[in-house]
């Protein structure tokens, strides 16, 4: 509902540079790059290139608020660790007020795990985070990764055209799910989403640098809104996550 | 308690629109007429035909809050996805007042599921929307799908008519169940429900339109106070969607 | 505390007309004598025979308000479906304050199943119950149905009389217990009860209406407080729901 | 923190006498004296003999309010039946506010079962007790019974010094924990809980009642601070009773 | 967020003194050396050689709260027995505004056991500790220990700087984490860490005192900004306690 607090332009194009993984993966993540464990690496990359939003917990937010203050953040309010195995659910650990008032947030973000046994407890708090952002005046958006036993392939089209109908109908303003495979499915996720927008999760680094943003230029050209990036950008040495960066913007944000 | 708001006339007779199922059986159900996955397509309808109201979650109602704003809007307060397997929890997600207060609800929408080992979760989330719904004086409709290992067949006519009796006992204003499978029985949901009122639950699409008008008039001859009906609306293409609505209200609405 | 409100002269004896089974039970209770599914059948039996009160469910309560309204209710605070199998939670469905100011409540009741894995749950609400209805002035019946793996024979003297010192110790003010086989046990239930008066919890409909007034003699003389019917009564056609109720009403009040 | 609100004269000793094994272990535990199902057996004995306080559960403090009340009444704040035999939790029922404002509680209690999967609920409820005890000026006993597949005897030396201490750090006054077996055990349970007060739990009556005060004897000679004793007072008739009574206070109060 | 509040010269280096196992181990832990079983024995080494503050519960800090008190206590506001077996979940027992306004909290402490299958519940107590310990000006230290079936050695590297990784992402000031075997691996772990600071868990007591000064060497050397201590402390005899509290302060504090 405010998206012109990410998007000033109005021209419905993000590129989020996705900085949770500490939490949801672990420092292993940084290890390629060890830099990449203080956000100040993320924060120069995003200020620089103009990403979006960067992605932060409320720790990371509070510990880095003097920091590049001029780059937008994305509070994720919600996270967990992955060394637990069964059912997933991702608490909210951060109501949208304090992410708002105390953090800066300028647009706050959840997972939800649709098909989990704790789906009902996600659902609910998500909801509630949609009517807060609303009395808060911030965007809202929407990691969906359905999970569980009903779930053989979470990256089939028609799963991941499901997680972004839930993000449309819960209330989010922008869903981020997976990549379905192919343009025509992503353009039906698209659809699917009807006014809820879509953007690519970036997911585990790619080998090449050019498989990514050949990935991006599909999802763009099948009416995506965009990417949250992570992994394939501050997992390279600076040279090269600045050189992908450059080439991440330019696509998702045509500029 | 204050149907007059979707029933000025006082005629108690209702035909609902329902568009809840992106949420509750995902987008695979809008494949055959795509159109359907925006509400533009239902609202159009209901305009152009006078449903009593559309049925939308929260996120729908909130994203096309400024299409066709005379449609009357039913919210669907609790919700779930269909990727899970195991006993159905259906959790609130949307509370009355807000439903009522920023979504310009004309009616509020509950599932329950008696028979789930959940049920006690619903049924007490039910009961405190009875009463939020009184104080804000709106009715409440109930769907009602008895589940669990011990509901073998949950169309017999004798756990259908527990059903209807269940939203009597909890307070809706109207109940919205499966079909019994014959007339007689149908009568006897109807009398078990006592004072609340009794719609079908339109189901998955027939093969032709007038299977599904056969059914609604045994429905309104055996006392139903209507329908609410989706699928063998929507997955219609948009003529033939015509052609069904005008059939349904002209049986349901009696006009 | 406030059995005053049920009992102006003060004689401590009850006859509850008990109208929760179309929930508890479901409505096939009502098919022997279809007419007993709308409310107003016992509503004109209560008072035309004196009941001290009827026992309904927030939905019935509501419905009914404008029937009878001389005659008193108790609101039944919560239920259950009996289509779940399991340990039985049975949960609050309307608190004190709603059932007094909105549905007149003369009294309030509510159902205990100790030995369930539950029961902490049931215990804690109760407790508030009781709580609450000493704030608005209204006297507190509990059902209590022991269950679980533990509880072989939820009649045996030694369980009832567990049930009745439960609802003593928890601070109800009458107690509807099960029959514990033979008048020197339901003696000791009314010695185990201390303070909180006693009454036969009615169950389901005896062959001939003598063998239920019967019982209720041996209850009387066995220091019983009297009795909450429902199947015995409404069971029957309208002239033997009469007969039996002018025996019951003479029996349990001694009028 | 308020002991001095049973022990005016700062002498460290008490003498609670217990009777919420109504509750706990059902009124079997009155068959061999019926007398003792009436809490007028036990007021009259603590009046009579100078006992600290008598223990109550809500309801039997709220119907016997009008006798006895010049003896002082420590509200037991949880409690549970015998029926269920899982992992134990023993639901907050009462209010510390509700038991001072309403019930007149000189002291309150509540039972830990460390060790039971329910533990968590458990200690964060007593937690809260302790605090709102502070708040509202009056000590707190806790019962400590260790429990669970890792506690093979909970009268062990090392467990029952756990369950001392574990009053301690959580913040009870006083310490209610079973006799460890001999004396020397008994002092180290009363260093383990060092500025706790530790009484014995008086547990099933002895077949004599020399018995009963030999282990009285030792308990005060090992540095305990007093007896909370139900059964082995009033499962015997009133002359015995009496007579153990005296013995009791005389030992544990030294008078 | 708040660490002058302990650490006045701002020079980033902490020695607690933990006292928190006679809940979390029992009063076995004590047995070596008695006169540690109460809270004087801790609180004048603290005085004696200025360790930062003592580490408490709720009812050890009330207790103890006319004792030394210029020492500084940090209040462990979540803690367990050790009589359970299953995944382990440390509820919130004291919250934040209790420890600093009643228990003259100068940091609070919260454990977290990423991994549990309840580790949502600590995670979502520990970030809202977080936001209340920011209102209230006080910093807070988060003991980190992964566990459950994914973890197989809560000592690898890899495992412990998720742990202080954790930490950082939720907004602890200070992490508390074992020690992950050699200096490199520690230097990993300060650097996933990032803004946080890493305490060393001192663990249970070693042979010899040396052992345990040559690892807060290297603790030290590799960026580690201290120890929380306690059995290699007090379980040591007095002058042996003191003899290794003189080196730990030395080295951990620099003084």
């Amino acid at each position: 509902m405010f998206l012109e607090r990410l998007d000033s332009a109005g021209r419905g194009r993000f590129a989020f540079l996705a900085y949770d993984q500490g939490l949801e993966h672990g420092p292993a993540d940084f290890r390629g790059n060890p830099e990449s464990a203080s956000p100040r690496f993320v924060l120069e990359l995003a200020r620089q290139f103009g990403y979006t939003a960067v992605v932060f917990q409320q720790g990371v937010a509070q510990a880095s608020r003097r920091l590049c203050p001029e780059v937008p953040r994305l509070i994720k309010l919600n996270g967990k660790a992955s060394l637990w195995k069964g059912d997933p659910y991702s608490p909210l650990l951060c109501p949208v007020e304090h992410a708002v008032s105390e953090l800066d947030a300028r647009a706050v973000g959840y997972t939800l795990y649709p098909g989990s046994e704790h789906e009902p407890l996600m659902f609910r708090e998500f909801a509630q985070v949609v009517r807060d952002a609303g009395r808060f005046g911030v965007p809202v958006v929407a990691w969906v990764y359905p999970r569980g036993k009903a779930v053989a392939n979470d990256s089939a089209p028609e799963v991941v055209a499901y997680a972004a109908r839930i993000a449309y109908e819960l209330g989010a303003d922008i869903a981020k799910v997976k990549w379905p495979g192919d343009r025509e499915s992503f353009r039906w996720v698209c659809q699917a989403a009807a006014e809820t927008r879509v953007v690519l999760s970036g997911g585990p680094s790619t080998e090449l640098p050019r498989e990514f943003i050949d990935l991006l230029t599909q999802v763009m050209e099948a009416g995506g809104a965009g990417v949250a990036v992570g992994r394939n950008v501050w997992q390279r040495p600076l040279a090269e996550a600045q050189a992908i960066s450059k080439e991440i913007v330019r696509i998702a944000l045509g500029r």
